[in-house]
């Protein structure tokens, strides 16, 4: 990963501890709810038992944070945003996957980044049902269940195993990018959400793409792909900020990530 | 599950720790290969290695039988059919979802199914990497890890959540039914595979239905899903065998199987 020179890495570095320790906390409330009778009786549709627990993971995580850091600025996909303004903002998806969590799938997780001054410095992507987490920190490199992990780099698109959420949430508009890219693709697979992106990280796959995401769904992403080797941004090429198109296109490398976006985009 | 009185059902019963044996080995065989840097540095469109895990899988179940029922037939996506005559046939699918498997996705299985009679009896689905396994046996209610499971009930096609291994595995001819289907359901998802048959038996999700498939890949379904409660067969609605459409479509129940096959053959 980049790390300018003007980033309080020292700062940052402290807090991966407590990153983690969020992601203990969440992990314990999602996995308490997750595949519960209520909720296999109460879904069929209707997402909100999910949202319980959602909010209960949101809400332990938000309590960390206050005890221990009050003085940083928190969005979360469930209470919002506050302090957005300050040095520290902690982004948090307390369920990434919400579908996966309700159809009992293992690939759904717990989003947890740091930034600062809008830039995503520390990342967590927690998987508690599968039992994988990847930590993203500036300065050091990404590992997956402790153990330092990397990108791969292929030859090129028709040698690349290519993952999106869903075929179904590409606008109109988007539509005839992505059959552009599928067509020259090794393999397209889908509904892994936030896991992807870990295994983008571990070097498994070699690109992932989303449109339509929010910063809670992305912030995170940023120093786990970028710390393990990989290039992140949206789908014009800028780096991933709190405002941007919605698009999200990792790779594992910087010639895939190019070429990935010039047939995404048409040019 | 429906068992009629011919079914030797103390046999077959007697048969399910030896398959479980063969699940166990299996899982050995296929863990020391998965996600193994070699897997990682050769895929990339190559599914050779794949194939030496599916192998080496196969041939570990194969000496099993060997030695505790040589009188049995056999018949294995690797190495094929001998014996498949005799009253008792084993079919084995070492690894379902080889492109899971070498994505590092969790999703990917063992199959394990006992056929008396042409008829499937006895099924196991492993799934190693999600430390999750599901036993159907003739006479007995389904288990999830050792707990007895149920499928589950829902008001209509409108409420179910539908799986299918990839919408890229249609035929032009098939794609007009899938397309129907997918506009009537609550929600489709991809890429679990046999998982997504595990999900059915045990009440999270509704329906799952593929095309395309070989006995291999779905006899061990059978005893499963049945004996959860569900409905499965080919898209003519006949029982799954060693010969048919290809096609598999299983549903929590049977008003909404009758339903999906309705729309799928535009009936």
């Amino acid at each position: 990963m980049t790390t300018p020179s003007d980033l309080p890495l020292a700062d940052i570095q402290a807090l991966q501890p407590l990153a983690e320790q969020l992601a203990d906390a969440a992990r314990e409330a999602t996995l308490a709810r997750f595949r519960s009778p209520a909720l296999a009786v109460e879904t069929k549709g209707d997402l909100s038992p999910v949202t319980a627990a959602d909010r209960a993971s949101e809400a332990v995580m938000r309590t960390l944070l206050a005890t221990h850091c009050p003085d940083h600025g928190i969005l979360g996909e469930e209470e919002g945003g506050s302090g957005l303004d300050r040095e520290f903002v902690w982004v948090l998806d307390p369920i990434d996957g919400t579908r996966s969590f309700v159809t009992g799938s293992p690939l759904w997780g717990t989003l947890i980044a740091l930034c600062w001054k809008g830039r995503p410095v520390l990342g967590v992507i927690d998987a508690p049902a599968a039992g994988e987490r990847w930590i993203g920190c500036a300065g050091r490199p990404t590992t997956h269940n402790g153990q330092p992990c990397r990108t791969r780099a292929v030859a090129g698109l028709e040698q690349a195993f290519v993952f999106t959420s869903s075929p179904d949430l590409f606008t109109d508009a988007d539509r005839p990018g992505f059959d552009a890219l599928s067509a020259r693709v090794a393999e397209r697979r889908f509904s892994a959400d936030c896991f992807a992106y870990g295994m983008l990280s571990a070097g498994w796959i070699d690109l992932v793409l989303d449109p339509g995401m929010q910063p809670y769904d992305y912030m995170a992403l940023v120093p786990v792909v970028e710390g393990a080797g990989g290039v992140i941004s949206d789908r014009s090429g800028a780096p991933l900020s709190m405002t941007g198109d919605g698009w999200v296109v990792a790779a594992g490398d910087a010639a895939l990530h190019a070429q990935a976006l010039a047939v995404l985009t048409g040019r």
